[in-house]
């Protein structure tokens, strides 16, 4: 299959012009902090002194998991499909984010183990009924797997805006994302595990055990084996909307835990798609916080967050509004007749 | 002067009920984060299960001082009423982001020393042409201070919403802050001195030793001395501000070092004041961060602001409102028909 190709935003004259636009505002020079960072990213992005959000909108991809099998959630499975239909209904922690801070949200079946009625808001692209326990077999077949991966490219063709945001539903999803850190970063296990919805002491040691005796089963280490093998449908297809998001020159606001082991995929595959990304927020899910140090990113957000969902991206998407308009509305230096740093009092 | 008495917010079955309706939205317990802890604040401030926020509002206090005589900030003294110009202009960070979060501005003349041209938007409480160098003479007379105090009691008493932000701009005031932070908790001078708008090495050198010789000189150490002798005309009428919000049963949103200093008196002379706060952010300027740790407070945002002007409160203000919301808005997981993590597969 084939992984878009995906520029590095390096633009040393572009960088130049933003950083002098950012440093004649009326403030001192850095004192907007990650604002002012944040500006200069999405500026790069869009190849522009004056970067702008369109339509932002926050992709939420169901997929359940075999894995399940093996006791790793405290919550049953049908929990997946019953927040779908949470979703689908509106009352959701993301519908309420979503509603306040003017951000669509696109409900997307990956591949929950659930027949849904047809209807409008469910984005049908499910690849299967769940897919298979890893801790046997392999999550899904590589056929499967690029399927998920060109669905998630397709999804993002069909959104306007420019911005996208990634979130997820599926219980047992913590448990396919560690194995996916583990894999792919060689980090120990301790630091890739953790409580999930709530699991005790004692569960996530068995899931600790779960996901080391399957990672030494299988035995992979290429970014596409390790997504087949422990991936979810909804992660694989995230990972390819990433791909296709940073390939079409979108910002890419990242959620938790498993929105960044999706990543994770994705950056093995095309690094450059670094450089589109905004960390909306650090989890509190063991593993979050490690696994951001690793891919050397820095979130907007720490509020003890571990709910998934997508939930991140839409509370960090009034500080992204709020990076962009400053740079667009703030006066400057000489506009205001403020007198700079260097100026002494000579007005 | 009376010091308006302030009600603790403890009301065990209250808190109990909040927790409640908390964790029974359809989300892993706990898993909004410090959206809960704050959700619950509120309900507690307000005294009810449906907390709302109504007209929010920031006072951004300017004032001048005196200290600036021994050269402790890169920008001259004028830049204070440049930025009080530019605020009235709608042109300076505080601006762009009150207007995208729906958020009202007064700008309150506490003491610059300037003649400002008489007009609607600018609330004129001068008490007087900037402080006296606190290196030579005390700040203000406590006359003076109670002044400020007295004003800031009133200007909140003005407002009809049940959200007060503070905001502050004045050359010089990150000096008079770290004053206040040593002269009160007696941390190490070297923990609350910073660049503020941007000194190098020797600056902060310099603004440390001229603070501890002044600190020597006067020997004041309770609050309203250390208020009066190291304070800005802004920072005692925000003191003042705060005392009545709280008394008034409003919710306050504490911005960066110079808001946190005002507050550090305010709860000196009422502690219950700490329930009705709400740290928007953990400011870059050195010093904050111990500051909140030494008040054990937990902020929202950690942005690497080092503005003031009220900006993180701004930017804190769409988390608060999430808040609410979530616990306004969510599902339960009855009303959603959702398995709880208690039910198993039973439905």
């Amino acid at each position: 299959m084939t992984i878009p190709p995906i520029e590095p935003i390096r633009d040393a004259a572009l960088a130049a012009q933003l950083q002098h636009a950012i440093d004649t505002k009326t403030k001192p020079p850095g004192s907007l902090g990650m604002l002012e960072i944040l500006a200069k990213q999405v500026g790069l992005i869009q190849r522009t002194l004056k970067p702008a959000l369109h339509k932002p909108a926050i992709l939420v991809f169901a997929g359940d998991h075999g894995v399940v099998a093996e006791n790793v959630s405290p919550y049953p499975q049908s929990v997946t499909w019953q927040m779908v239909e949470n979703f689908l209904a509106g009352g959701a922690a993301i519908n309420v984010f979503a509603r306040q801070n003017d951000c669509e949200i696109r409900v997307v079946d990956a591949g929950v183990n659930h027949n849904f009625p047809p209807r409008e808001q469910l984005i049908d692209r499910k690849v299967g009924f769940g897919t298979r326990n890893f801790a046997n077999d392999a999550a899904m077949s590589r056929e499967e797997c690029e399927t998920a991966l060109r669905h998630g490219m397709e999804l993002v063709d069909a959104l306007e805006g420019n911005v996208v945001g990634f979130g997820e539903m599926g219980i047992g999803n913590t448990t396919s994302a560690a194995a996916i850190m583990h894999a792919l970063s060689g980090m120990p296990l301790t630091d890739c595990v953790g409580a999930g919805t709530g699991l005790d002491a004692a569960g996530i040691a068995h899931k600790r055990d779960v996901i080391a005796a399957a990672v030494a089963k299988h035995g992979v280490t290429e970014p596409l084996d390790v997504l087949a093998t422990f991936g979810g449908f909804e992660i694989a297809m995230m990972a390819g909307a990433m791909l296709r998001a940073g390939a079409t020159r979108k910002v890419l606001l990242i959620d938790g835990f498993i929105v960044t082991s999706a990543l994770m995929i994705a950056l093995r595959l095309q690094p450059a798609l670094f450089d589109y990304c905004v960390f909306s927020h650090c989890s509190n899910e063991n593993g979050h916080k490690a696994m951001l140090r690793h891919l050397d990113a820095k979130p907007l957000l720490q509020l003890d967050l571990r709910l998934g969902e997508g939930t991140g991206c839409a509370l960090a998407l009034p500080l992204l509004h709020s990076a962009l308009k400053f740079l667009a509305e703030m006066a400057t230096f000489e506009s205001a007749q403020v007198s700079d740093k260097t100026d002494g009092e000579k007005r």
